[in-house]
């Protein structure tokens, strides 16, 4: 049995420890309150903390870049999404420079690419997904299929153990477009090997546009295997909640692809403000409209811890810390059943859990300061975040569940969903 | 001729006068420098200036709402698009609650409302835009022309004084789809009548698509003419670089239209998570991904200062100023030639001039203080703001402007352009 002074001595070994101390926590003037009664936030893979640096990097920005500045200060600004692109390239996904731009929604992200990607392969007529992908990659592989006369395969996957990569290679062949996967899925966190699936549609002619959401800051990527990919920076990257994405197109397909919203920032000479809209040249063309100026300036705080930690070891601590989770429930919470990879190499820094009254089980968690989410249709997902999670928070975790278990108390909530994100 | 004694009276006169405290000027800590050499923006049309209270309003957004809130904020931030949507169709775009969401980019806008109306139209092959429309709004006609198999109409409009409706009439038929058009010209300031413009379009069962980046809180919107509009936040309602935009949707439209990017957020029980995308009843439909909730606090603060001044007091500053600075410019500036509407009515807060060194004299302004912007081929653009831009402040900028041409100051400047805003 793992005891709590040996996931204490666990803490005492983490060479990140010390990262917990960039981010804001609970206690008066956002120090950490490490007390019995602490709320245990295990949902930085939702909404990832706020980075102590944050408030000040966006003071400087609105203060003197904006209201001093003010419009001179496009002079920087033009630069920026390219500049924190470029950061995340190089700290976080294994990019080279002018490969990553940040800016619009991943949702939007997403159609850009996605029709880029198709019109790439004209006579092709099928998309893939995976029937277990994140709802808004679904609906967008079913909305440009429906708006281009595409057929769309879902491809089975296992709700726990996420798609099997033998599945997958039956639903590739030579009418395959695009195929759409998350690296990590969202519920089960299962991981996906992004060179082999990259390597398998290739071999087809087919691209596959990369959603990194949860894996961004949580494992290793490298996209230096892929053609296409988009992600999100308010998780494991603590950009800040609605935070601007990313998108990311391999240097050598910049230049062959186009997406179809024309807008100003995509134009090839912007200020000419000429007649006829021609595409940039290489990323710039996958921009639209007026950046995200002071949103962005979030993101290049976060992403640069994460950046800083170095995301081998960032990685090595969420395989570790979801390895503990596993082994407690696994040892004291009976009643729940790992809806997750057993194995950390299968699976990004999130674990999921079955149980019956999932949802009457996290509003009794809520209630009792520790905050995992609720999946559909009955799942509790543990997102333990490697820069500020320490090992004893999964262990106090665990033991508030034990005690929610074995007296009832969630019983007492009512079984009809609320509204929730 | 106009005095600087003059002009300074019509300040004491100004019932707006007070709202100047609202934003932070150029002094020390924010305080307005009211000296000789003081910066004189006239380029609050590009980006408004930083209103006092918006550092405070991020900051608790930032500290308490993300940092302490954490996950549990989203409570909040899901009706923040919608809430902030509608303080501004109430306080200035006279929209009903329900029909104003923010979010996305302008361009982004865009687009959804364009392919939408585009769909709402089926069998219609035509869209119609202006010559002289902002290069993002043609550029994206020409995109979404592009892929419909759409023809685009392009409507001549004169250079100054905008599009006249009576050829814009000849160009509508039972052809057109939408019409997509700017209220208040980038470049000239020309304002178009949006009712009867509507009512022209709609006789022939066209949609019109307004694009308000102009307009909105310089000029009285009633979009309960209207039937698509969108918008950004970053010029007079100060919502800061790269704000977050804002579409409009008349209610009585809204379930039968459907944009294309099917995004999560615009689904209709979000998180069921389900297999298939439904859109949302209502406008939540034209929202895609995870909204930009910083950004978006700072849109709130800025437009609420349009909205408490009060948008008719606002416009009639907007007239008053640019009457003011026509006259001077009449008066003091024979080298430069008027290229606005001389009628206060026919434009929004800016007047623009034209001169065969434009590029130069702005960039001899710009080293004196006087922020304008360069606008090709060869035109100066004033954007004086209603709620801080002093009366004095136009007597004081001509009389650099006067400086500058009688001792040929600009003429020492490279006549090469570099990048611009």
């Amino acid at each position: 049995m793992l005891t709590r002074s040996a996931t204490q001595q666990l803490d005492a070994d983490d060479p990140l420890a010390g990262f917990r101390d960039r981010f804001t926590g609970d206690g008066p003037g956002g120090t950490w309150d490490d007390g019995p009664g602490r709320r245990l936030y295990l949902d930085g893979n939702s909404l990832g903390r706020l980075p102590r640096a944050t408030p000040a990097a966006l003071a400087r920005v609105v203060e003197q870049e904006w209201g001093r500045g003010l419009v001179g200060s496009w002079a920087q600004w033009v630069s920026q999404a390219g500049r924190v692109g470029d950061q995340l390239a190089a700290g976080v996904l294994g990019a080279r420079p002018g490969e990553v731009l940040v800016g619009d929604s991943t949702s939007v992200n997403l159609y850009k690419l996605l029709r880029a990607g198709v019109d790439a392969r004209p006579g092709r007529d099928v998309l893939v997904t995976c029937a277990d992908e994140f709802p808004t990659d679904r609906y967008l592989v079913a909305g440009v299929a429906r708006e281009r006369g595409l057929q769309v395969r879902e491809v089975a996957a296992d709700i726990d153990t996420g798609l099997d990569p033998a599945v997958l290679a039956g639903a590739l062949d030579e009418r395959v477009a695009v195929v759409v996967l998350s690296l990590v899925a969202y519920r089960s966190g299962a991981l996906l090997d992004l060179a082999a699936v990259t390597a398998a549609a290739r071999a087809h002619g087919a691209l596959v546009l990369w959603d990194l959401s949860h894996a961004v800051g949580s494992v290793e990527v490298d996209l230096s295997a892929a053609d296409l990919a988009v992600g999100c920076t308010y998780k494991h990257l603590n950009g800040g909640p609605g935070a601007p994405a990313f998108l990311y197109v391999r240097r050598e397909l910049q230049d062959s692809l186009r997406q179809p919203l024309q807008g100003w920032f995509g134009q090839r000479d912007q200020f000419d403000m000429g007649p006829e809209y021609v595409p940039a040249d290489g990323l710039d063309r996958f921009a639209v409209g007026t950046p995200p100026v002071l949103a962005t300036a979030a993101v290049e705080v976060g992403a640069g811890i994460t950046a800083e930690a170095g995301i081998a070891a960032v990685a090595a601590k969420g395989r570790a810390l979801t390895d503990v989770l596993v082994q407690l429930l696994d040892e004291r919470v009976p009643q729940v059943r790992l809806a997750s990879p057993r194995d950390a190499r299968a699976r990004g820094a999130h674990v999921v859990v079955e149980h019956p009254q999932a949802w009457q089980l996290t509003q009794a968690l809520l209630d009792r300061g520790v905050v995992p989410d609720f999946r559909t249709p009955d799942r509790v997902r543990f997102g333990p975040a490697p820069l500020y999670t320490r090992f004893v928070d999964l262990w106090d975790a665990v033991d508030r569940l034990v005690d929610v278990l074995a007296t009832g108390a969630h019983l007492g909530y009512p079984a009809e969903r609320s509204r929730v994100t």
